[in-house]
């Protein structure tokens, strides 16, 4: 399975999010991780993330996309915080 | 096509950045919108980010997915901004 990864969470948080997250996926952008992942290992990276997060001020949001990937990704402006880019 | 929107931009051109994606696409969290285009409404879309946001210091980044959209969308913690849910 494909994930994207997108957080939006307290700044005292950030560090250890993006931390664990990158242990993952790889950080495509400020606040956006990408990559193949498999069902355990999805599993393990929410119950991590769920153990640092404020349930009631951050959040973060998974985008599941089976094996297919995307058809492809764009930017406009600066390319941000990611220096993971694989393209 | 299906297009993930998510934005990383000065908080002074957030209102407007977000104002104009939201004519096109649904806003499901604080930085994050998505929608189905047209290659047409997408390339509209974004020369009306383009004419906003100050290219050295925004950035806005775009998942086309095709017509397939995702699999699956899931989120740990609070549901933030986004009050267009559609699932």
């Amino acid at each position: 399975m494909y994930v994207i990864l997108v957080y939006d969470v307290n700044v005292a948080r950030v560090s250890k999010v993006l931390k664990t997250a990158r242990k993952y996926l790889h950080w495509v952008q400020n606040s956006v991780l990408e990559g193949e992942l498999t069902e355990a290992s999805f599993r393990k990276l929410k119950m991590e993330l769920e153990r640092i997060i404020d349930r009631e001020e951050d959040s973060i949001l998974f985008y599941v996309l089976g094996s297919q990937r995307y058809t492809r990704r764009e930017i406009i402006g600066v390319r941000k915080g990611g220096e993971e880019w694989v393209w």
